[in-house]
């Protein structure tokens, strides 16, 4: 049996590195896709790229869409243009892509009756339409998040079927479940690897060491601070949209570094090792694929 | 002009990543290499891979070795066994692979007249007889470092002249300004990257999303936790051997994650952004190679 939201086009609203890469994995289904995007550049090139069979910046293009995957950044997620949401098909299942879900969920919740927040755990370094790749999906989870106290089944498994369709993993949670994981995960990890990069520059210079900290950095350096030399707006965007959680995050963080330097400080050489046994155990349990 | 130490066999102490892969590199350049190691079997083993010409647990065949590498674990190299003291030729040049300099020199100066601190900045996660690999050196930096007061200019010219050789990078530095170095990006990274991984496992339990973590932690965090999941025993000894250099590093570490909180505890976004950026701009300075 074919959904009904395969047998009308998908609406895609931005064309960037997820946006574009589900218009790509879903053509690809023979599936039919519309793109509103902010400017007729982005049109363009989506179009000659084949992210999507139509894009437009005119929000009838969302017309006639049994499904809209809003693929905007979060701050414009969480403040929509009124003619955004007056344009969203009002039978249509609504989903997002948001790496942040219980404002989103807030926010869009009573602006359309079958929102159904999501969050496909993928992504590059790349941005814009120029970043869309297919198979960008394949392997990962996708976390969708119902609205509290609304029970549109159909919406929640639409969203399931869209993102098993392009080869995720699909994992259904609340919401602050979900916000509190990729704290811990995700968003404080980037503001704990952007620490080090400037330790590490105050550091040399403090010891008089600037050119040496630079000249001995090796692949061990190059990957716990890969994350904190990236997009600063992105980082900045994770810990302003799931502020308390990061900063609950950050707090589990810091009692656990005091307890390490506890142990460096008192010569606990033993229980140092044992400390960083269970680490070394810990780690595989968090590399799934 | 061929340099002394060449006319002779090298000898190398300890037949793991480090001592194996030498032996590989300095017999391809048709150099003899003579290994000391501590076991028969690891004798029989460092044969059959072909990474030295004769390996014994006899330290005499250490004697006639123009220069001597311990290639030894820096707990065994700051409490060597007098018997191996004594093997070593009096007129030979002898350095070590360890990755702290200052206490080294302080133990080894004494010991043997012709001594000189190395560090090849090298390495994989393999340990061990069957960890040495051909070309482990090839572009990285292997820092030299003279013992203090003593000049002997034609010790240090035939380390550097060995690290060449196998394709590595020489640089010369004072032992105290290495070991603040590497405590910076390298020793002190390994605490931060394992209380990342304590992190999440102790913040995923007290939500009640343990297994939500583990779930969702996709290559961000396998990269950050990377080096805090290694050896236990290595990450000990780092920090025993270079203590006072890493609680400095972590002292610098801990009043830049105390800035960024602070940002985000006042809801200073612009400010977080700038700071990120600045991040993003020191990154490229750390990766030479």
């Amino acid at each position: 049996m074919t959904s009904a939201w395969r047998q009308r086009p998908v609406g895609i609203v931005g064309m960037g590195l997820i946006g574009g890469s589900l218009g790509l994995d879903l053509r690809e289904q023979g599936l039919r896709v519309q793109a509103l995007v902010h400017r007729p550049a982005t049109a363009e090139r989506a179009l000659e790229r084949g992210l999507a069979d139509a894009a437009s910046t005119d929000r009838a293009v969302l017309r006639d869409c049994g499904l809209v995957v809003l693929a905007l950044p979060l701050d414009r997620l969480l403040d929509p243009p009124a003619e955004l949401v007056a344009a969203l098909p009002a039978e249509a299942v609504i989903t997002d892509v948001g790496s942040v879900k219980a404002p989103v969920l807030q926010r869009w919740g009573p602006l359309h009756p079958r929102f159904v927040g999501s969050h496909p755990m993928a992504g590059t370094a790349e941005a814009g339409v120029e970043a869309g790749l297919q198979g960008l999906f394949q392997g990962r989870p996708w976390v969708g998040t119902a609205v509290t106290g609304r029970s549109d089944a159909g919406a929640l498994a639409a969203v399931r079927e869209l993102a098993e369709s392009v080869g995720a993993q699909w994992l259904s949670c609340d919401a602050e479940a979900h916000d509190r994981a990729v704290a811990l995960i995700s968003h404080m990890p980037v503001l704990v690897s952007a620490a080090l990069l400037q330790a590490a520059a105050a550091g040399g210079e403090a010891a008089g060491a600037a050119q040496l900290v630079r000249q001995l950095a090796s692949s061990g350096f190059a990957d716990t601070s890969r994350i904190g030399g990236g997009n600063p707006e992105l980082g900045t965007l994770m810990a302003r949209c799931n502020r308390e959680a990061v900063l609950a995050a950050l707090g589990h963080y810091r009692r656990q570094l005091e307890a390490l330097e506890a142990l460096v400080q008192g010569d606990q050489w033993t229980d140092l090792t044992a400390n960083l046994a269970h680490c070394q155990a810990l780690r595989p349990e968090f590399l799934s694929s």
